[in-house]
């Protein structure tokens, strides 16, 4: 169990050594009778020790959520950290959700294929975004929140050993997820192009398809692309889409679009959906996200779209994880998608999330720390290279073993009063140096906590070298 | 993969051959360019094979929900199949659900440990239960669901290889909820005592202790514990619990005590908790389920109930499954547990319960078809020895391949217009043969589904031997 106590979880040597580890290791040594001796003691910290936790588990490292979130509440600093919102849902979907609760007969078990109605409203969104008439039946299915969906496709396709493709910087849960069914993760990072100490967009971090190409083998079965893209706000232009697409091809992947920021884009139509290209639909899952789409994160409710043969594998192993979504909010989702339409509410959501983006980019430049503009999700990465953070500061131990950002950001939520997300928590520790000197920031805020950020902020402005 | 295609769900050698098989046979022989050309036929059936399925799920079976629910609603037969309520849940549980909707901050994430509010109204209904002051923060885990509870256990402590004690007949979902985490399911049936052509009591199905001695080996790791049980309706007796515990203590063992039907039962308290008997707390993680708690099966809500240590492991494996238990509900069941006391709503549910058990009972003595009275849950299997089938009736195949059970019920679907469960389902397919008899029948519905019941069985009168 040593081995696992370590801080391995994004360490990439970490993983491979945890995967190869002889499964058939419980008590190698110790006999019944010693086993039976040991119980005898009694002691509720040798049970511990007896009941030991799974490989898959323990070397699991303390999440960094569960370390900004609470510093976030403790302080009273304006929270930027965790990408929910601190504000209610728009009325209509307290509506929707009101009078789904009253339907009397919608409180039981639900097909593990999920609610009609839900289905229906997802088929009616969404096959004119992709081209295509979608089967409700077949080609869609609601998960108990994006990330059961994500867990849901890795334990249907995932044989321990197989690679999965990560793209840098991403998705925290996505390593736990593969790793839990035995997969390897991979790491392709991202790379800004040009001066990072400027204002750039994101845009300019390009994947190097040669560097992917690179990293592919005959164990790779899975690529997980996310656009737009979190934390950097990336949405990938078909062009670029196009060259992943030719990879997964030519290496036979299964694409995991996760695309759960969907709705949420700053230029016109910009967004562009991998599965639309030619021959991408056979081998792509797209992921969804009912709480990012109406602002109702702790809904639990996701969903994914794709072929049958891949919706079908991922149905037979979320049936066996959680055998069904809850069926209230179901059909509250299938209700909001319909007045989504009346209140115009897309068109709106946009307009509303570019203002704030707008309020935390001018709070950013007028203090003179450059950043990424970006093109789609809620999430500004700022770079903290030129802020000069006091030595010697007291961190405690969690944060003194990590990487540059997470320093950064405790010492920020204390002294300036603002909670962002060091990002090398997005990498590989291979890799992290590349994220140590930037800090995510989250946009999906009230104008209060936007403005108080802002004021925070200024205090920042002494630390920063001209 | 074709070794995977096999009925091997319930076949105990079929998990040993699907774990012992090398995990790494992907494209065992197939080079890089042979799987380029095959990629380019651009065949989706071809697809469909390249896009394998983990060896985890691909040897899945149909369920037995998704034969026999859709086939009670194209019949319009009685169904006392699957266990959900066809009845509402209490207007105080809606009106909890409506106010907790309504609180507008309460729809984002949830702390993966779960809500404070249910924590605590879980806190204060069970800790005279277990007689200790349950500490809300470290021994209680709100879960999406018992099922994904179930699952988060298994995955937080199995390693490939584990062997996981079952008391058949178990709940169907615990086999692929530890196969999928590479444990090995091994099997101790309850055999029931005395003329089962008779009626007779749940008491008298009996686990004979040295039986389940001689499964236990140094693999052995959990031991699955469901009272009161599903589907044989026995509340094992303390004394029973004592000669589980001892051998749990013994080989040391993980208890999981599977009482998602703790409020439900027909004789005075004689509902005992297995975590209460001396030296069990530390090994023991009870299960409980708010869809049982409060006829709202869609809610997917549960929890787990233990000491830190194994709650602990069981909320790290969960975080990284569904990241956290959605937010609405889990208000929701903190109300309704505040609001059940007000209305006495344990003891109603209680005496409502006896009505439809005594109803369900009656239309059975009626006809003559012997049954096990159940002391606790919301099931009564019924001896159909007696019953005489007409031969050569034409089966689907999928109905077909099984035991004689599954015809018996396919049959009396069709002819009786009564939906029953084939509980051969819940054994392995080497004991499959000791449910062969026996049917099961839920009377968690209403007057009007259970009088149309007794109503159809009338018909099988007619085929009962005498
Ligand atoms: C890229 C990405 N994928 C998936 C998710 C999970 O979405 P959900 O809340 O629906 O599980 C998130 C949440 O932050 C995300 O940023
Ligand atoms: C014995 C047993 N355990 C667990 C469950 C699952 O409960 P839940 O609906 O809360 O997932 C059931 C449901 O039928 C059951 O019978």
């Amino acid at each position: 169990m040593k081995n696992f106590h370590s801080n391995s979880l994004v360490s990439c040597a970490g993983f491979l050594a945890t995967i190869k580890k002889k499964p058939f290791v419980k008590f190698p040594s110790i006999l019944l009778s010693q086993r039976i001796m040991a119980t005898n003691t009694k002691n509720s910290s040798d049970n511990k020790q007896l009941f030991e936790k799974s490989d898959r588990i323990a070397h699991f490292k303390q999440d960094v959520w569960s370390i900004f979130t609470p510093l976030a509440q403790q302080l009273k600093a304006a929270n930027l950290g965790q990408g929910f919102m601190d504000f209610p849902p728009p009325d209509f979907i307290i509506e929707a959700a009101t009078r789904a609760i009253n339907n009397r007969n919608d409180h039981q078990y639900s097909h593990p294929k999920g609610r009609v109605n839900l289905k229906s409203a997802l088929a009616k969104s969404y096959s004119p975004l992709f081209n295509r008439t979608l089967d409700p039946d077949l080609e869609i299915l609601p998960t108990a929140g994006a990330n059961e969906g994500l867990y849901a496709i890795f334990a249907a396709f995932v044989n321990p050993g197989d690679e999965v493709i990560l793209i840098e910087p991403f998705f925290d849960q996505y390593i736990a997820n593969i790793t839990m069914n035995g997969g390897v993760p991979v790491f392709v990072p991202l790379r800004p192009q040009g001066d990072t100490n400027k204002i750039m967009s994101s845009k300019d971090w390009k994947l190097d398809i040669n560097e992917l190409r690179s990293k592919l083998t005959s164990k790779s079965k899975i690529i997980v692309f996310n656009t737009p893209h979190n934390p950097v706000g990336k949405v990938f232009s078909i062009e670029e889409m196009a060259e992943i697409n030719k990879l997964a091809e030519e290496f036979n992947l299964i694409i995991i679009s996760d695309e759960v920021y969907d709705r949420l884009y700053y230029e016109p139509d910009v967004h562009e959906r991998i599965a639309n290209l030619p021959g991408a639909w056979e081998r792509t899952i797209t992921v969804g996200s009912g709480g990012k789409t109406f602002g109702t994160t702790g809904w639990r409710i996701g969903w994914l779209i794709g072929p049958k043969h891949l919706i079908g594998a991922a149905l037979s192993a979320q049936t066996r994880i959680v055998f069904c979504v809850n069926t209230p909010l179901q059909e509250s989702l299938a209700i909001a998608f319909d007045l989504a339409e009346k209140h115009d509410y897309f068109k709106n959501m946009i307009e509303e999330y570019t203002r704030r983006r707008e309020k935390l980019m001018k709070a950013l430049t007028d203090i003179g720390l450059p950043y990424t503009i970006p093109q789609g999700s809620y999430f500004i990465l700022a770079n903290t290279a030129k802020v000069k953070v006091p030595e010697n500061y007291p961190y405690p131990d969690v944060i003194l073993q990590r990487p540059r950002d997470f320093k950064v950001c405790y010492w920020m939520a204390k002294e300036i009063g603002v909670v962002a997300i060091p990002p090398s928590e997005f990498y590989c520790e291979e890799n992290a140096h590349l994220a140590e000197n930037f800090i995510r920031l989250a946009f999906c805020k009230t104008d209060k906590t936007l403005d108080e950020a802002a004021k925070n902020l200024q205090k920042l402005k002494k630390y920063i070298e001209k």
